[in-house]
């Protein structure tokens, strides 16, 4: 084989991997807006019969070949070639060893288990749910396997999510969280909380939409190739650097909720759109990982969303669109409002400071379940008596407690962490951007170029072409959680004057 | 080869072939709706690559000799599987000729028609549109001639979509139309026209949306399987029989817009739905051909929709939804101003009755320009020549003029004759049904069981089990469209009173 003819196989096969990945991406995102309630399983065979075909293109012998050919070449190579070949060698390595039938069968038994876990959570039900999340534990236990059968299998999937992260790593990093948020959550419960009442007025759908529309605009989102669509669940879906989605869900009744939704995905969506054109339809074209990708959704959201100059930029426009809601009520009323530091019952609504203990209860449920110490029917009793351990809280039914996020659902057991440890990145990141720049003083007139600049220069525009550690440090230094707690306990000191 | 290895073989493929629909459907459907404007390139290398992925699979030569097997021991072979193996076979001699690269191609090519045609009619602007109609229209002659290279191009094209149909046949079926509705149009011309002023009062977008859930639920479409979205153009799309969605348009000032168009595409996704579930995810799935899908989607809208049995039925409703709109308006008034006959400019608002002349227009200029007798640039010149020759009256630009529908952006030449063809066969069947059964008693109620039941039994559960011509003797004899122009003739002469 000629190296240049093998560059080209090598694109091909990438192209195609990028339509099988719009494709399900498309029934992916019908399915969970437009799609009538009962259609579950003539969408579940397609998405299958398409993983099938899809499997058996990458996981061949003739890709295997390809791959040991240019990975023996790899002195020729440039950097980027050399990355690809890096990345889809570890893919290759992993997914080859899942046979064709059991992947596809994963894929419908994903697309239904999501169908159900809508229903079970709709109707509070968790036994409904329970054999096919018990379907699912059983599949990610085989699959940690096939990916490293030298790891613990937890620390297999977590490697999935955030490259080279493990439970020993995570248990360190949380013990070191939890001592330093518990103290101030502690502290906190004594002051006098901000009046929040305002924030529960009712906030019409339409005008929230037309608010939406106006932070997509501050963000700098290009509604030519950034949607948006309403969804249960918020999220981020990106077919190319030219065409992403985010979603969110408005409730009357909560101006925050969707707000810090549409700047989370806003998040996700700016690091999609940023990657460099030259990595298109290559391995490469996407975020690397999910933590970085956290760090991003989370830096937006709260580093900067939930920062006293960017409410005072937002809040003339607030004030057009929600004169009457917002009446009487201050910039700084509505920053001390949506930064009230308490323990709650769901993650997504959850406080900035509060937050990482939600994520605790998840890791340590994920631990015992996938190395089968839990047994599912036992879940929800866990998840409570941990909400009560961490957040001091009672669960009053599973709706609110183990069936609310849909993460188990989709098949993904150790995403959880990344995004503790996207929110430490984006501390870190904060700092050095503060060092390089003042951003501050552009985000208080609205214009967050000095940020977005310095994300895509030093972050978003490498897609994965570097690995997560190598972003990080390029980005940033070294990874140091301290960074992180010492921008809470800074920020939450100052809000609450302990 | 063993036959029942064959078999397995052949729902294999056709099971992959269902889930490759499936993508580009999923994609279609999200272009046309939820999509971002500047998004389309990167979805048509997605759609071009999956084309490419499903022609290498279909076209190759191992389904090649699956299919001469199967065709060799068809004596052996059950009817469905008979029928499969041919229908398939047919499909197969014509892709395979279409070399990949070029199959591939064809289909960015449209992704990237469709796109530059929704933004030239937006703009009215032919010449914007003009290199890429060019570009279609090529592909489609070389493809004619794929298909069938001793059919003249055009032949070959309507056979795509009325298998035998010809434009020997169209000619004399269109010359025996003209005759008999050109006369009545210039009769009707001569008496009082009802009024229809009602009809373009404001009708709020949400209240028609209300409206538009009714009527899906008179015509028995269950929302669990049918979905209702909104698109500049009404349509169609199956997934299977257990998922299909239709489109609507709302117009504030026109009701009777898109309560049609949601008829008419309920009359389709009828069809698709009653289809037999032991067909699904074979060749024999959908619909057997655009004709007979058009006689049931214009037989709700017309013969169903605009008879006064069915208005009477839904008039309570209808007043309890506009009261103000329809303040002093009967049902009967109604009934008369939906089907006031008048020659217009927009094909899918025209009446049942000037309605084939919209066709004709586009036939006339179809059969040209696959020919090569007519350029493309001189298409709107012979546009407006032809309404004002059939229709007498003048086209004031392109936006209403031959940039008003998408097929052509579609890449579909010969589709449009399937539409009179299909008013013709629904006045046929609605004959036979009426020797079968009362069916009349039942819809003025709002009871549509006696239609339903029958088009399903008749027609709808076979899907394309038998062939066009097979389903329509079947159903109601020989087609013979004197039934149509009787029906026409008794229709209008009953409503002016000729």
């Amino acid at each position: 084989m000629e190296l240049d003819e093998a560059l080209k196989k090598l694109s091909e096969l990438e192209l195609k991997m990028y339509a099988y990945g719009a494709a399900s991406s498309s029934l992916y995102l019908d399915s969970v807006t437009v799609a009538p309630r009962d259609t579950a399983e003539g969408r579940g065979i397609a998405l299958g019969a398409l993983a099938k075909e899809e499997h058996a293109l990458f996981a061949c012998r003739e890709t295997g070949e390809l791959l040991d050919y240019l990975d023996s070449q790899k002195d020729r190579l440039e950097f980027k070639d050399k990355r690809r070949t890096e990345e889809l060698k570890l893919s290759y390595d992993k997914i080859s060893k899942i046979p064709a039938d059991e992947y596809s069968e994963y894929v419908m038994a994903v697309n239904e288990a999501s169908d159900v876990w809508h229903k079970a959570k709709e109707q509070n039900d968790f036994a409904l749910f329970m054999p096919y999340l018990e379907k699912l534990v059983d599949y990610n236990r085989r699959f940690a396997g096939y990916y490293d059968s030298t790891k613990a299998p937890y620390d297999a999937l977590l490697n999935e999510y955030e490259r080279g992260v493990t439970m020993e790593y995570l248990d360190g990093f949380f013990a070191a969280l939890r001592e330093s948020i518990v103290p101030l959550i502690h502290k906190i419960s004594q002051k006098e909380q901000p009046d929040t009442s305002f924030l529960h007025k009712k906030y019409p759908t339409e005008a929230q939409r037309r608010f939406s529309g106006y932070l997509m605009e501050v963000l700098g989102l290009d509604r030519g190739h950034c949607g948006i669509g309403e969804t249960e669940h918020p999220f981020t879906l990106n077919f190319n650097n030219k065409d992403v989605r985010i979603t969110t869900h408005y409730y009357e009744n909560d101006i925050a909720s969707s707000m810090y939704s549409v700047i989370h995905e806003g998040g996700h969506a700016k690091y999609e759109l940023d990657i460099s054109d030259d990595l298109q339809y290559t391995c490469l074209a996407g975020g690397v990982s999910m933590g970085i990708h956290e760090s991003q959704s989370r830096f937006y959201e709260n580093i900067i969303g939930r920062s006293l100059p960017f409410i005072k930029a937002i809040y003339p426009e607030m004030l057009s669109i929600f004169p009457e809601q917002l009446e009487g009520v201050g910039a700084e009323a509505f920053y001390r409002a949506v930064n009230k530091a308490e323990p709650s019952l769901i993650r997504t609504e959850a406080d900035e400071l509060t937050y990482p203990l939600h994520i605790m209860v998840r890791y340590e449920i994920e631990k015992k379940l996938i190395s089968g110490t839990l047994e599912i029917k036992d879940v929800p009793e866990e998840w409570n008596r941990l909400y009560k351990e961490y957040l001091g809280i009672d669960v009053p039914d599973d709706r609110q407690g183990c069936l609310q996020d849909s993460h188990w659902s989709g098949g993904n057991f150790g995403y959880f962490p990344s995004y503790a440890l996207g929110s430490a990145y984006g501390a870190q990141m904060l700092s050095k951007m503060q060092e390089d720049n003042d951003i501050w003083t552009g985000i208080e007139k609205g214009d967050l170029t000095a940020v977005s600049d310095w994300l895509k220069e030093k972050i978003h525009k490498y897609g994965s072409l570097l690995t997560p550690s190598e972003v990080l440090k390029n980005a940033c230094g070294e990874f140091d959680p301290g960074f992180y707690t010492k921008y809470l306990t800074e920020k939450y000191s100052r809000l609450y004057g302990l």
